[in-house]
């Protein structure tokens, strides 16, 4: 029997995702395990294999398969049309239509740029690490260069209206544009810059060197997992390992692998990014794996992304209602310092807001205006208002300018990301997005499961989890983000919900 | 400026093989980190990848660039002849002629047979383990069978003149055949066979039970990579892991992997295999990178490749020198059993010689009887004499008449070795040929330098390593395995010092 044109594209999907997985593999390898020596020749490897998923998805239309299937499509969606082609249903529709959408950009990419940023970026990750660990920027100066250059002509390749920024933001948040970043942006802005005001100037003081003690890292490493595992993260279907930098990859729903960094005296620092992380793995463990190759086991942006992780870690992962459930086994592993520290002491320690120079340790509350200030800097940087070697400069009068800091030198300044030396500009935007759509999901997850709080408190995750299941995860790609934030909660994005559960928890 | 046809074909090889490493790391990471759901998902991306990595080494020929070479190298060898053809140095007619050998049998593979023996062998693997764990062949059987029926089929694809067997021999010991591997089996087994009953016959009695104890695993762990490091294993260039079955792979001489299981109670059970592997990960550490990409910085052979694991782990690392130096370290770090035990009564428990059941834990002296079952079996296997139901009670004959042992059960027979699960057939016979070459090349060595024993007491490794690295590791395949054996020894492959060195050790 001849095989249906749409079951031909999900075979070649289904190649190229498990190739793709590969080069996931390569660097997650790269950043948990590769000795030192191993970085150039791992940069040939990613470069090459770039190249490959590069072509093998380009070459999915090589007989016109996908455009014959986008006319399908298109014929489809004109319901006063009764043309002839393929019967498509709905989940059929979304896999030719967002394919479409992906194809259509990757090949405006010439496979010699594929290969040459995937290299410079993977060599490029070692000599930020080097230049990081030396408080050296200018041993990184030359490599960002080369990556702004390279990010800067892919910007052309990929074509834009307006800025060169949206081309390169489309690859994280589909459909979101710089003009309506920079909107919601500035009604944040507004909220946050009086609203800290008004907390540094109460008088509440926190003394957050009360959890700090001695945690051998593998009685930490052990404690994670126990959460990890407790708010529904399937160890069977993933792994959780030390890296520099936190992340989450997926090769598949069975196989996501979440890394963590460790502090000897703080626990509370790798706990935090194990439940973000392990947030992003529940969402890649819960796409439809029946799918896979194809957009419906696809999460829908990073933005929404960002909103599993925030929502664990800060919404729940900070509540008290979670450390009702957690904090007598973190006594009880760890008994100095918490035997003698009060649940409600530590509870304050952990939410205390505080300017500070490294995002990743900022508070709720401060967090986003670290991501405005990359959104700025790496938009100008960008379009070309300034160049690289002016960022320092930049960097710590934005700082200056937000937090009232003066920055001690680039290692807690401009040094202190790894995403620019990836080549991921239009990233960092995602981030606050996602603390957004994060508010405004668990406004209605609270609705909708009134008892919540109760069943925090009792370690009973499993509700949360199939709501967040029901109404994001299963979807994959099906909706688009603001088309899945208005489903979900009724409403457009906006940074209400946001502001309010600040103005809730901080008040 | 036209590029050579030469450095055309490298770069195409420098991907192909870069494409292998990658491979390679699939397989790796499904051995060492995997979770156990992402099993399915990893055998299809190795599937995939093994057909991409096939395809792009016969696409080396595709404009006949390969084809055109090789008539240059065959006018070069016409000393006669004044053709016109491209000037070739000697490296470049090593890259040649090797390539071209690999080419022409890879070439014969179709496509769609190589994704399917990926996949099979690579589910298999866990079907095997489950098998194992189980103690029921009859779970592996039906997966035994498909393999064995491919395997039959790669055969027939690659073609041979006498056996079968000849074909996929020719995989791991290029240049071997089964007749030449009879002849020196039946060598050999006309020496152990008697030379095992006076052994047996003998009346010491060495109680093993005395290195027993207490070991906890992260403690080995760090011991066990002081002593690869020692002998020469570059850490920054490699890394030492665990996994159920020791291997070593390699994605670059600058990324090196080693793994090595352990027991609780045996510390010794996990020195013993790391510097087994470390002999392996040396010699991969020590082809010129430069080459990287050619035969050149390939290894001459299995059977090469097991003599440096096997000198390392037999003739030098159980030798009492070796443990001069080390033991003094293994009882500080190990004060139960070790202080209490005197090194010569270590030396002697660690050289036992008995009989037993399992090939890995076997001592020197019975070691080779093991793969000679393996052969034996395994040829007919493959040439169709008996199937593969028949096996237990074929494996558990043999067993009898050779070792004069019951085999209790199938995890201590048939099931042990999880070889035949990856589709390596052929693969066994490299271990007796490792063991050889071994005996061969020591037996040089000590003449070449004579205080070896004084260095190797010191903790001294360096010449050792000279030595290793100048007259084997840095040919990479320049040489064949009977060229190679010729041109360091002055003697074609043969058992005798094999033999000698087993008398001179165990009279």
């Amino acid at each position: 029997m001849k095989q249906k044109p749409i079951e031909i594209l999900k075979e070649r999907l289904h190649e190229v995702s498990h190739l793709g997985a590969t080069l996931a593999l390569l660097q997650w390898d790269q950043e948990v395990n590769m000795p030192d020596k191993g970085a150039d020749a791992r940069a040939s490897a990613i470069s090459y294999l770039s190249a490959i998923v590069h072509n093998k998805f380009i070459e999915i239309d090589k007989d016109g398969l996908l455009t014959k299937l986008k006319k399908d499509f298109d014929n489809s969606e004109k319901k006063s049309s009764r043309k002839k082609g393929e019967k498509l249903s709905p989940s059929d529709k979304v896999i030719i239509a967002e394919t479409w959408r992906s194809y259509e950009r990757e090949k405006k990419l010439p496979e010699v740029f594929v290969k040459e940023l995937a290299e410079v970026s993977s060599k490029s990750q070692s000599v930020w690490a080097e230049a990081r660990a030396k408080d050296d920027f200018k041993i990184w100066q030359p490599w960002l260069e080369r990556i702004v250059k390279l990010k800067r002509q892919e910007a052309k390749y990929l074509s834009y209206k307006t800025t060169p920024y949206d081309a390169l933001l489309e690859s994280y948040e589909p459909g979101m544009t710089t003009e309506e970043l920079t909107h919601v942006f500035n009604d944040l802005k507004d909220f946050l810059v009086p609203f800290l005001k008004k907390i540094k100037s109460s008088q509440i003081k926190i003394n957050s060197k009360k959890i700090l003690g001695q945690f051998p890292i593998e009685k930490q490493v052990a404690f994670n997992e126990m959460i990890a595992n407790k708010i529904g993260f399937d160890n069977e279907a993933g792994r959780l390992d030390k890296s520099v930098h936190p992340f989450t990859t997926n090769f598949h729903p069975t196989d996501v692998r979440i890394t963590t960094r460790y502090r000897g005296n703080n626990v509370y620092y790798s706990i935090g990014s194990t439940i973000h992380e392990a947030g992003h793995a529940i969402y890649e463990q819960n796409l439809p794996s029946e799918h896979f190759g194809t957009p419906l086991t696809e999460a829908v942006s990073m933005g929404i992304h960002e909103s599993q992780s925030r929502l664990w870690e800060n919404q729940i992962g900070k509540s008290l209602s979670f450390w009702k459930y957690f904090y007598p086994r973190l006594q009880k592993e760890f008994p100095e310092p918490f035997q003698k520290l009060k649940l409600e002491e530590f509870y304050k320690i952990i939410n205390k807001v505080e300017p500070s120079l490294i995002r990743t340790e900022a508070d709720e509350a401060t967090y986003n205006l670290h991501i405005i200030l990359r959104f700025e800097i790496e938009r100008e940087l960008v379009e070309g208002s300034f160049e690289v070697k002016d960022l320092p400069k930049i960097w710590n009068a934005k700082v200056k300018e937000y937090f009232g800091l003066t920055v001690p030198s680039d290692k807690f300044g401009i040094l202190q990301d790894v995403h620019w030396s990836g080549g991921d500009f239009g990233y960092f935007p995602t981030y606050a997005l996602g603390n957004l759509y994060a508010a405004q999901f668990y406004n209605q997850l609270r609705t909708d499961i009134p008892k919540l709080d109760g069943q925090i408190t009792k370690g009973n995750f499993g509700e949360v989890n199939k709501w967040l299941k029901s109404h994001i995860h299963q979807h994959g790609k099906t909706y688009t983000a603001s088309q899945l934030v208005k489903k979900v909660t009724g409403e457009e994005l906006n940074s209400r919900y946001f502001c309010e559960y600040l103005q809730r928890k901080f008040s």
